[in-house]
């Protein structure tokens, strides 16, 4: 899928030393007992241990230590892998000038957000939270609901997740558009956006955060949608002008959306997002089915494999892009 | 799709009297302008008004008033539709066992139910009313969710809504199996039932209420199932053994459940069915998307103009088996 390239690899004799950015549960490396010598750092010791590793293994995929520790003193590992789809919290401009290969974990989170989503949109079709509120009031009254076929999408980010959220929405019978940096076969550039959203029922934002995505959903944008449309966010929080997304909510400017990312997260229990009118948050989970850490696991030890056998990598971040380039 | 019928038709001259069942909001039936007289009655009236009806319009499709006016004095109606998929609030044994022609609303809320389905299963997968709930609490817990794509589903219920059920899965990734009264190509015959429930993540009760169904899910098929296993039903209440399901939510017997239709309807507030851990209750909805009473209303006015042009009527109910017969 992406140009494969391969980070220099130690002296033959020599254990690679691969050092792990720590969260709990730890990553099961046991297949690489005998052939590398791993090691764990946190948040506070990380700045001390990069100038001993090879390899690092961002594990704390929440956090951005990284990007913190990078500037310091030493040597740096020749390849950084991050155990997430996104590499906007690790990916400063130190590294990114560097010649360290960074990779992340494309095609893990695929198809689990693609279902995350499907499942949003059809809870805001269905009006299910106004369901569940019901029950709860014990209170049987009828509805009418909306048809998810026949509506329109947009998917902005043509990555393997905004691909596979098109490809269930159209399994759906939903007519879906993907949006991305530039126009190209089956991809409308950024030029078509505000025409597609003037249109759309759902629009969802699977995009990276770059320079050229962050803010992009701001009040203008929203303004640009129908009353009757949806928006949700399964990529980065800070996509999204959260106080302009407020305000549209709160005038109702459209009718519902769902955040499972937010600018700051976790979301503090004061903010405001939590209780907006047809808004569902949900807690940056929709990528993680039963399994998805033993899989993030087993993606790293491939990689570091072929790594060790002086293979080429797959899913190498184009770092001054800040994503995997696909086609 | 089903074998056509063709009631009488009154002398050419007298305008046949359509009688309505009534329920706000009326049915649009001014293309019958000209070409019928129409009156409307209520559950009250109902019983006197009959003899003098040569077709009724079962408006009303949560009353059981046609099955107790039915065995009254005179005359009846030579051709009744009810605007519902189901037919058991009507079809009393006087009834089945007279000339009446019976018609019902097949194909109107096929693809909506399947929608409605896809959306309750995806909310379990993905855990969304606990979702919901701490949202309410403004809490930020991750939690990691189901895989859809991957799963076994078995749809009880062969005609065009538990179809398009089974398509609708498929199109999510869902191995799906259909069951009905009997074994032919495509279509699993009862014997098969309880090993395929033991297998399944999904069960989906769509099947019409008959004496073969009434009951079907009791607690020794409840057992059957995985404690792994959710249970949707948008068929009929009464094919629900409640107390069974309740006992085995409670004992968590099976993981989560969701039932639009319950054995009494409207559920009254003080029904224990409310706040059963992992069950969604819905208001009898599944089906009713925006504009669906415009759309049973045209479905009666083209069946009426076959009708009186003489031609045979789709959609007719077998009266012994409680159901359109399909392949």
């Amino acid at each position: 899928m992406t140009t494969p390239v391969t980070p220099a690899v130690p002296a033959p004799g020599a254990l690679p030393r691969l050092l792990v950015l720590d969260a709990a549960p730890r990553p099961r490396l046991g297949r690489l007992i005998g052939r590398a010598e791993v090691s764990y750092a946190d948040a506070a010791t990380l700045a001390d241990r990069l100038p001993d590793a090879d390899v690092l293994l961002v594990w704390d995929f929440h956090s951005d230590a990284v990007r913190r520790a990078w500037p310091g003193e030493g040597p740096r590992p020749r390849w950084v892998h991050t155990a997430s789809a996104g590499v906007d919290h690790l990916l400063g401009p130190e590294l990114a000038a560097s010649d360290t290969v960074v990779t992340n974990a494309r095609g893990v989170f695929d198809e689990p957000i693609a279902e995350y989503v499907a499942a949003l949109v059809l809870a805001l079709a269905k009006d299910l939270p106004r369901t569940l509120e019901l029950q709860r009031e014990r209170t049987w009254r009828h509805r009418e609901t909306r048809r998810v076929a026949g509506g329109r999408a947009v998917v902005v980010g043509t990555g393997p997740i905004g691909r596979a959220i098109a490809r269930t929405l159209k399994a759906l019978g939903v007519t879906t558009a993907l949006v991305g940096r530039a126009a190209r076969s089956g991809v409308h550039g950024p030029e078509d956006l505000d025409r597609l959203l003037s249109r759309a029922d759902w629009v969802v934002a699977a995009a990276p955060l770059t320079e050229a995505t962050r803010g992009m959903f701001d009040a203008r944008r929203f303004g640009v949608m129908q009353p009757s449309a949806h928006f949700v966010n399964v990529g980065r929080g800070p996509l999204v002008v959260e106080e302009a997304l407020a305000a549209t909510l709160r005038a109702r400017g459209i009718a519902g959306a769902a955040l499972d990312v937010v600018a700051h997260e976790p979301l503090t229990a004061d903010s405001p997002l939590w209780d907006l009118p047809g808004l569902i948050v949900s807690p940056h989970m929709s990528g993680d089915t039963v399994g998805w850490r033993d899989e993030l696991g087993a993606q790293f030890v491939e990689l570091f494999e072929r790594w060790s056998a002086g293979d080429p990598l797959p899913n190498v971040v184009d770092k001054t892009r800040g994503y995997v380039p696909g086609h």
